[in-house]
């Protein structure tokens, strides 16, 4: 299969001038789509760059499904064009696009994870802060941190010792039975699973500093392709074990999710 | 002339996933060539992106100049590969290049510029600060903020108010005859220009409240291409003008800067 391509001058390639979407196709549909279509648009509108049309944001999905499952990736770039950083006076956006196979790592659903509480800390930046822009350094430095396949994620705090989320997936958890995700208005991703399960009324936001991590009733790591993972373990920087919690045998949490996402309940 | 290209996967485009260059070539040969291949290796480290060989590099700028002054510049990415953010095992980076001719704005350095202090303020990420990587949404959302061409640059201060650069070149000031420029050990990006003048014993890093920007005996914006443009006008993001600076007749900064670039003395 040839993949798209963009030349040298695409602002995407030179600035990460662009935003992009990570959509869970269900036999060949777009899984919480309606979602994913409103965090693109959204974080074209805050970088200033047209919105593709809804038919060929569309057409990167229409087409036959090779297996039950696949994940769709979408990039938008400003295009071309601009001398140096500033903005082309005409814009003509790139959307690229490219499906491939998915399994989901079911293991994971039914025993949990260890999960590492990550040395990097995410800058604040408030005007990039929730979108799912091309400017993921960070992203890419906390997963380097580690190479265990032992461990599933790596959790993110900010400045200022606050949750954010893991690398690639939001964070939630549980304080007196209610269900809590971290605040993204000042840095991180607003994941599409976070957006609909925040909708349905399922999660509130909240601060968490990373210091109470250990006294949390229960903790899970979640995205829109993935689904929910438990976490049973949480280490430290160092290796070190911090807290432990007991897989439940019932995960009202993960099956509302997974209800959400079209996984069966386990 | 046909544009080298990247693939969909390359992580320079998924993530912003490198580093760049952007170097003067005077008569085909690259100015402070030292400096920037010293701030590419410095910011492959940083990465953990292996660095280009030397001729590889060296190759980037060896052939016939079309024109007397051109800009060539330089992408190295960390490739494709890793699974989501996690990195490639065996990383195959891929370094792209592009010349094009060049002119000075030749005017501005002698009748000077106005520059604007821009809404947008930079984050703090120091395991960033200083190289010249990929992700540089800030700067365009910076550069975006105005589009008349009386306004030749926009000074960007951090969240704390302290002055930290403009949007494409570093800053530079004049205080009881000393000349300096702000740390970059939070965030921006450490010109080569700057790096030499830093080495020569011509400046020195400090820090400066932008509240303190009136109060300045002289100030410039420059970097490794264009040269040194003297502030004649601050005006505020509202448009309001704050401060303006007689030109002076001799201006020792500029000449020792221009040396460095072998721009011949005004």
């Amino acid at each position: 299969m040839t993949q798209p391509q963009v030349p040298f001058d695409d602002r995407g390639l030179a600035y990460g001038d662009g935003v992009f979407e990570t959509v869970l196709l269900r036999e060949g549909k777009p899984v919480l789509w309606s979602y994913h279509l409103a965090r693109l648009r959204r974080g074209c509108q805050r970088l200033g760059i047209p919105v593709p049309c809804q038919e060929a944001l569309d057409a990167t999905w229409q087409g036959i499904a090779e297996t039950p499952l696949e994940v769709l990736k979408l990039i938008v770039t400003r295009g071309s064009g601009g001398r140096g950083y500033a903005l082309p006076e005409s814009p003509m956006p790139r959307l690229l696009s490219r499906r491939t196979p998915f399994v989901p790592a079911t293991a994971r659903w039914q025993k949990g994870v260890t999960v590492r509480l990550c040395r990097l800390r995410l800058g604040h930046q408030p005007a990039l802060a929730g979108i799912k822009h091309l400017n993921r350094l960070e992203n890419v430095l906390a997963r380097g941190e580690w190479q265990s396949a032992d461990i599933a994620e790596g959790l993110l705090a900010d400045m200022h010792g606050e949750l954010v989320e893991a690398t690639s997936m939001n964070v939630f958890w549980q304080r007196q039975g209610r269900i809590y995700t971290p605040r993204l208005d000042k840095c991180g991703v607003a994941g599409t699973l976070r957006d609909a399960l925040i909708e349905q009324g399922i999660v509130r936001e909240a601060t968490l500093p990373v210091a109470a991590l250990p006294t949390l009733e229960r903790l899970w790591v979640a995205n829109s392709v993935q689904g929910v993972w438990p976490v049973i373990t949480l280490v430290c920087h160092t290796g070190t074990q911090k807290q432990t919690w007991p897989l439940e045998p019932v995960d009202d949490f993960q099956v509302a999710a997974h209800r959400l996402l079209g996984y069966a309940a386990q």
